[in-house]
């Protein structure tokens, strides 16, 4: 079985660290100055390393194997939340590079073929996990036309020109050329730690379902406007807020998580009652039928709300990614490894996060795997996940990895 | 009794709505160009009415007449709110002018003195009442070296200079100059037109007091963060609103008012758990004991939920103005006045917004009459009042100055 080198893995995480480096973490949004130099010496690694590298029209960095044997494409992502960690994403991308050297190191493994990606905009700066969506064939150069950035609504394509990939053409993912795609991450949550485990083979990345919801009241001087005849948007917000918090939890699985990450109230004085309020609610769960229910339940609260005034509320939905379940033979031959080199530290979970392996999952058998986040932190630049657990993570990974390939 | 010319009151009303005009209202912060310019007009109309005009160290335009009869003292503000109402703060400034032309105009009342301010900063752009504060000895100079305007930060001392006015003294009230000071004003809120009446008789302006709530909790990925070990600020905040929407009306007066007029969480993305979230309440009444009852509410309030967790709450009070009762006395006269132009159709009503007469209450016998506005709309470019009413409002006004100057 391969080894990895764990010296050489943790010196090329901490090297790509350099471009963008905030503090104990980076700040490297796709398409940055500081992405796009990453992106160019990540190709010079995957070339020292016998990959044949190229970057694509939307900034994904394929190193391709010119071996001929089995094949698997591994990858994660580069790119970074603002003023995020170190590890989140480009962990999963190194341990790709390393594996395919390890691979190649050893005489018993040095036929099968690694092909290692990096995709481009996994964090959404530009409309989120682009690299992968335009690699399985699901994005359109329309897409990428309309593409804007969302902070300052600048266009991807001045973006990717400026960053000379304007005539490189998109890679697509040719059928029959791997056996599976293969992801790992840290976890960006406390489970592992919480339950003394080090590895986490992912059963299945969760669906999310996101709405945004507008209350519209009237905006009235907060003095004179006796209470009986207030429409005030924030108390709407705030009182549906709160039946959601009180009816979810009947409804929900085990691991649903439920969240407002945004809200607003307009126009925001101390002493004007708001006119408009605004909030941002999401659910996730690896169920649909979970899903599903939660999903009717807000409709429902919204309905009685409404009808019950004074404030109308307009209720939109953001999004819905179904449940991604990952390959069961996969998950297997990680749960071997894992407890080859780390015997009962290991356990399997869902992802609460989003992951580019649940967009290759749609063209390929996928799996992944997880390693501790110190803390449970996550897109923060105080990231950080134990040495000791990267190794270990890497060298299991390339175990499970020789396994798949060497299988029939 | 003296007359007043309603075609001249409403054309210098809408002279000075050109100075600032926003749409159907104006923009006219205290210290912009416009606000500088309209002061300077005002002056110029002072002049033209037989007074002596003087614009102060912070900007206030104060109107002295040159008569020896008894003396009252008549003002409001000419500053607004960003893109505010044409009438809100001027209308009591330009009845101080028409009331001083009507009576000098009369032959049984020329000899009656009414001196005529427009005060600085009502509008709280720079601290708040800081003309009618500076007038009644309550700032010192360092007062005015530490005031900054609330968005940019920048100092009113250089805004003074540019305004011309760095040098001009700070104008104070001298003991024994005046028999009162009335002020009137758009009511605000939409009491008047419920009822049907034209004029509002102030019994008091409350007293308010605002709360800073700041909820510190975890900020985390809302896919991975399992719901029972989160510290979400948000779901904090809301809480404790619901709990005092819930309390407090068992324990407010039948005029309380209470409102949350602005609220944010951190970072504020969909997809983070808000690590830290933040209200500022405020409540209002006309009954300092009913201002106690919610503020040991929300105390109590704020240290359950404090010590239930899982975030913590600071608590910090932002400001206690206490309740001005207007002088029974000159409510009388403004009933008096009503009563003869507008019989039936005057109430007494209790001022929930604050006004400069709450600074001037504390050095003069003061009382407070209001107009309609038209849907209650306040601090907003569509605030209106019809013409008549306004017209009524400024014939009951000089009026009751009138009968207040010619009383023993």
């Amino acid at each position: 079985m391969p080894r990895i080198n764990g010296e050489r893995l943790l010196a090329d995480l901490r090297r790509i660290a350099d471009f963008g480096r905030y503090q104990t973490g980076v700040h490297r949004p796709h398409l940055s100055p500081q992405d796009v130099e990453s992106r160019h010496w990540l190709a010079g690694r995957m070339k020292e390393a016998g990959l044949e590298p190229v970057i694509d029209g939307v900034g994904n960095v394929i190193g391709r194997s010119p071996k001929t044997g089995p094949r698997l494409l591994m990858g994660s992502h580069t790119d970074t939340q603002p003023r995020g960690g170190w590890l989140d994403g480009v962990m999963g991308v190194i341990y790709g590079l390393e594996v395919a050297r390890a691979l190649a190191e050893d005489p018993d493994t040095a036929h099968l073929a690694v092909d290692v990606a990096s995709w481009a905009d996994e964090e959404g700066h530009w409309g989120g996990m682009i690299g992968s969506k335009s690699f399985i064939g699901r994005i359109t150069e329309a897409d990428v036309d309309n593409a804007r950035h969302r902070d300052d609504g600048s266009k991807m394509r001045d973006a990717l020109k400026a960053a000379g990939l304007d005539k490189a053409p998109r890679i697509e993912l040719e059928d029959g050329r791997y056996r599976c795609y293969l992801e790992a991450h840290i976890e960006q949550g406390g489970v592992l730690e919480h339950t003394g485990k080090r590895i986490g083979v992912v059963t299945a990345i969760v669906g999310i379902y996101q709405y945004r919801l507008t209350f519209s009241g009237i905006q009235n001087h907060a003095g004179t406007t006796p209470m009986p005849i207030r429409k005030d948007a924030g108390v709407a917000m705030m009182r549906l807020y709160n039946e959601v918090m009180e009816r979810f939890p009947a409804l929900a699985g085990p691991r649903s998580v439920w969240t407002v990450g945004k809200m607003s109230i307009e126009p925001g004085a101390p002493a004007i009652i708001p006119g408009k309020a605004e909030m941002i609610l999401q659910f996730r769960d690896a169920d649909v039928a979970v899903l599903k229910r939660l999903e009717a339940c807000l409709l429902e609260i919204v309905d009685a709300h409404g009808k019950r005034g004074p404030c109308t509320i307009e209720c939109v939905n953001l999004g819905r990614t179904m449940p991604a379940p990952m390959e069961e033979r996969l998950q297997e031959a990680l749960d071997e490894a894992a407890e080859k080199h780390a015997g009962g530290q290991h356990m399997r979970m869902p992802s609460g996060a989003g992951h580019d392996a649940q967009i290759l999952a749609q063209r390929l058998p996928a799996a992944m795997m997880f390693v501790p986040s110190i803390g449970g932190i996550s897109h923060h630049f105080t990231e950080n996940t134990a040495d000791a657990d990267i190794v270990l993570g890497c060298q299991v990974f390339a175990d499970a990895a020789a396994k798949i390939l060497k299988s029939n």
